[in-house]
């Protein structure tokens, strides 16, 4: 017995989605069908509209329905000289979360990935490096994940800051190494805005 | 910082799927814009068909796209004179998946439970017991769940079936007790069926 043509097609489409497997697709596909009709196609549409609607800044590269996302046009946050860069929108998201940082963001949506043939240019450092040229940015805060990857990549625009005599810091306690920066508690996150590094270069 | 207005729809939309919380909608809903917007578009149409085409089988009541299934047309399948009743179309499968079974079936779309408001004519005993009058139907074999419900919709059925003169009979081993059919392994379903044990009525 197979399944109907159109059943099976949901199961597949599902999958798409980040920890669905085979087993939670098709329960996933019969729930909508036997009890959540009206959802699914709510679904379908939010799927549609955020697809369609949702870029980035120009400005941080974040996800955004508007050209300069609502934290770019703040000019509070312009003022406050600080850039906080991250790997993910999500990052950003945990981040304001805590309730501690009032500065700018630049989200690299991913990280530098030579094996990958992810290079500078692929998480808009060319952006950045404009914007560092330009902006009166006072202090570039590294908050990419602690990780083999963010480690270098956080190295890599240290020294792209450093190049515009403009004052770096990592930031620090808390964030369990080899974790996740959006799976990490608020207080956590908390500790690591307010005791961040400054880096020195000799 | 609020999010996008199409981004929080798309994670509150995403929570009509079993098992899925706002950690893991805000998740799957970045990973989709991030980086799987193809895949995303073709959830949103796999969606909407599977919710226009997808209709219940009028003689069986599983989910189909026709207006009879697939195994209610089998003509060899109907010869065999067995009925096997189950709660859901996910239950049809994992039995099919056994091979053991060549039978047609009944799936009920839920259980008795009259706490709930749900009664015989909700899980269609009407459109049963005028299948079990009309039909050259030798024996009902009762696969709904090991639970309490189960247990109670399957005695119900029984009774159903004895005032039609029809044999009746509970699959047995190996299903846990307040387990769920869709969730047994296949080897273990299959001595389920082989094993069935015969009501008696005195
Ligand atoms: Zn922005
Ligand atoms: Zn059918």
């Amino acid at each position: 017995m197979r399944l109907s043509p159109a059943i099976s097609e949901l199961i597949r489409a599902l999958r798409v989605l980040p920890g669905v497997g085979p087993k939670s697709a098709q329960r996933m596909a019969f729930q909508i069908l036997e009890r959540q009709r009206e959802g699914g196609l709510q679904l379908a549409k939010a799927l549609n509209d955020a697809v369609e609607k949702v870029g980035h800044c120009s400005d941080c590269r974040t996800l955004t329905e508007l050209a300069v996302c609502e934290i770019c046009v703040d000019e509070q946050r312009r003022a406050s000289g600080l850039l906080c860069i991250v790997e993910t929108p999500a990052d950003v998201l945990a981040i304001e979360q805590t309730g501690q940082y009032q500065g700018s963001y630049f989200v690299l949506m991913g990280h530098l990935s030579p094996l990958d043939g992810i290079g500078p240019d692929d998480i808009g450092l060319d952006v950045l490096a404009q914007r560092l040229a330009k902006e009166p940015i006072s202090e570039v805060i590294l908050a990419t994940n602690p990780t083999i990857e963010g480690e270098a990549t956080a190295h890599y625009i240290a020294e792209l800051a450093q190049q515009h005599r403009i004052a770096t810091s990592r930031i620090a306690h808390g964030v369990p190494v080899g974790g996740e920066l959006e799976y990490v508690d608020q207080a956590t996150l908390g500790h690591a805005f307010s005791g961040r590094k400054r880096l020195q270069f000799d």
